[in-house]
């Protein structure tokens, strides 16, 4: 298969493309990479499809949040992340549809702060929550047998020293393990489904 | 209690406002009543708390969001939804904070939508599903011992001649089910759940 992994250069995103190198031809694109996307702009989402060309999986593994107490957030802030990490990847989904072959396949990130939320994370919280729905409402509409998942994972032991305070008592898990959902996503038959990853 | 109801002059908001009229002192907001409120202007939603004044809870019955085809729907009704449903209810919380008594509550609307999409519900669905999650993240940073709910009904037998034939098999609801949700988060001692009605 033909694969887009968008947030390549990302910790989740380089485990993704490791794991998918070896069985699948990979195109990698980031904020920073050969092929270029900001979530936060549809046309450069278009752009990327047009520069790309036709694939048959989409695996998003881009998309940030800002992080504060829920008095200190601003309207601004909470603006920002629900238009990157959930209406970025909408608009990857929406835009993606005619790029995708049929019985192609998305697979977007959430993660475990939509059921298990922690303070500082209202806006992920949310934004992580809303992904899970949106897998579950587009997976019934989806043309040409495409599927839809996300992958959901807890906090990674490779960035435990920075978020592990924010996760008191929790196991941390490889980033592979979360890269090893994706393949389970990409290969396998399932739809609107949330693929739980530690937790 | 003192308690303000948003989206007053709706079905639901109407139903809420009778539930609660006999045992509490209501005051209703609306787009179209006394006490003016668009959930989209922040200013707006400011404005209605500095005119209504200290409140023991704040019950929402407000937000739209367009429906349609995954493939027909746009970038700006995605958005517009979002900025309506979501993030005009988040940030009621966010300015209501401070006008709200001690121990007060927030009750937020969203749907089965979240977790039973149909076709044409991907902007509901999506939106259901943030605010359900930013119910869960927002109680455990509230101050003062404020507490937060969501109520999220099926389909109502009210709206069923209009609604009906998108939701195949299902039971409609009276309203008023849905509106002793808002009555048991009002009065009950609940906070960060999800009060599912009719499924």
């Amino acid at each position: 298969m033909r694969v887009l992994v968008v947030g390549a250069s990302g910790r989740l995103g380089s485990a993704v493309v490791a794991a998918l190198a070896g069985r699948h031809e990979v195109v990698e694109a980031s904020r920073s990479g050969e092929n270029f996307v900001d979530l936060t702009n549809p046309a450069s989402i278009a752009g990327l499809y047009t520069a790309v060309g036709r694939v048959d999986a989409v695996a998003c593994t881009a998309g940030k949040t800002p992080y504060g107490a829920l008095t200190d957030l601003t309207s601004d802030q909470w603006l920002a992340g629900v238009r990157d990490k959930l209406l970025g990847q909408v608009e990857l989904v929406r835009l993606g549809i005619e790029h995708v072959t049929d019985g192609g396949s998305f697979t977007l990130v959430s993660g475990i702060l939509s059921e298990q939320p922690v303070p500082t994370s209202p806006i992920a919280s949310t934004v992580d929550g809303g992904v899970d729905a949106f897998v579950r409402s587009a997976a019934i509409e989806l043309p040409r047998g495409q599927r839809i998942n996300a992958v959901s994972a807890t906090v990674f032991a490779e960035a435990w020293d920075a978020y592990g305070p924010m996760f008191p008592g929790a196991t941390p898990i490889p980033v592979a393990d979360a890269a090893a959902a994706y393949v389970a996503s990409i290969e396998g038959s399932g739809t609107g489904q949330v693929l739980k990853v530690g937790y």
